[in-house]
């Protein structure tokens, strides 16, 4: 891609202050990979305060972070005033989710005036090994006004 | 119900082990509200620190509450020594997730030997009133071996 | 309940002519067992045109029936004038579906301006045995129009 | 790819089997577009018998031939003798289901020894216009012996 136009930094910036709004990506330490319209790659890094019984990331930090991620995804696409409220999302855990980070891509599928669709693919990341280890899909309502 | 017999007993501590060893859960604040076999609550008291941008519970927060509830109903129907994975999940967000405290009811619809499914609730409460806020469906696999 | 005022008996023939509308539900030979605002109950009798690899009913019959049942307990719910499309659905498959009949009983349990969620049981009826054979979830959207 | 070996010819005829022992797929219509390792592509004809209220294919036909492209993609991959089971499948229909006919693709996203996770995609074709209808996620399991 060449470089971000103007609409691009202002899509970029609603993204970073919706983060820098939520208290639980904060919590978990959730950072910004990659923003681009309808695609938005977030990094969770490993902690201790984030792991299950077995010492992997817990399915419930791995959800929160790829719901977030499609949320961004829409998000990107959504007029400016309106805001982004999640319907429904489902994930499939495909492999424990272990590494020195999760990176979780939200991409829409079908971006709609009311429902948008997207998928949600988390990876853990280990060193050089990059591990598909949750996908799932998830349903987004534009609502008008903050 | 009677008072809890040696194997209720059993199971309750069973799942407050597993609860400890969960770094994600004290992370976020989680407390075991009610045990029974097949049925587990979990309850989350409202901290800024699991919020998103409207000042709610986050549905990260949400699911990761409603997916351990849910882990740990089927836990208790395990046999001894064999752990709990959640496979699969899917929520689908009712109401803005607000209130004192949330409170997550996992519970066991089959039982299999390898695989179980459980419903998951989800209520805001808020003082005297109790709202709805989530629904979903789980599936487990049972591990033999720690 | 008491007998069904003018409303209720309105409602009762919006669903029918729906399902007569239908291709599909008179090709697997689906039928109305019961409508209540808010909850339908549908009846699909064993035929070897409905059936899978081991002579049981396909997964894909089970959920065509559920999705309609949920499709026409939101229908029940909304205005005049109005219509009905299901804009996402999962299904957890619980026990082998076989019987002399499927029952597929969708039931709202949150009705919105927009989104309207449903969950989805499935029973196997065989003489007096009555198994819990699918549940689900149902998001259906209202459109304004037919 | 080449011409197919003895082991593809060998996996071609077991679905091949399989579908002609579904009475629903040939109820409904279904044909065998494509099979490979791992994914398999399903075709589905217009006809009225497969509609909703609209005209247009019905979710419920949508969602059979969905499933079972998956459920054939994961049987590709299976030791000989075993069957394939769906324990739970979700659909987001993206579009209003019409054209000619359906396609619906089932690719094989995870593939363990106990669950294997599938992809669903169906697009409507008309003419030379393909539409995204749908796309869903499905878990298999495999059982030994038939």
């Amino acid at each position: 891609m060449s470089e971000p136009d103007a609409l691009h930094l202002d899509i970029i910036r609603r993204v970073e202050d919706s983060l820098k709004a939520q208290g639980l990506m904060r919590h978990l330490g959730v950072e910004i990979a990659c923003i681009r319209p309808g695609e938005v790659t977030l990094r969770l890094p490993f902690r201790p305060e984030l792991t299950q019984h077995h010492g992997f990331f817990h399915a419930g930090a791995t959800s929160a972070l790829a719901d977030t991620a499609g949320g961004f995804a829409g998000f990107t696409l959504f007029p400016e005033g309106s805001t982004v409220l999640t319907t429904e999302f489902k994930m499939n855990l495909l492999a424990p989710a272990n590494g020195d980070h999760l990176e979780a891509v939200g991409r829409v599928i079908k971006h709609g005036r009311t429902l948008t669709i997207c998928q949600l693919d988390v990876f853990g990341i280990d060193g050089d090994s990059r591990t598909h280890v949750a996908t799932g899909l998830q349903t987004l309502i534009c609502m008008q006004g903050d």
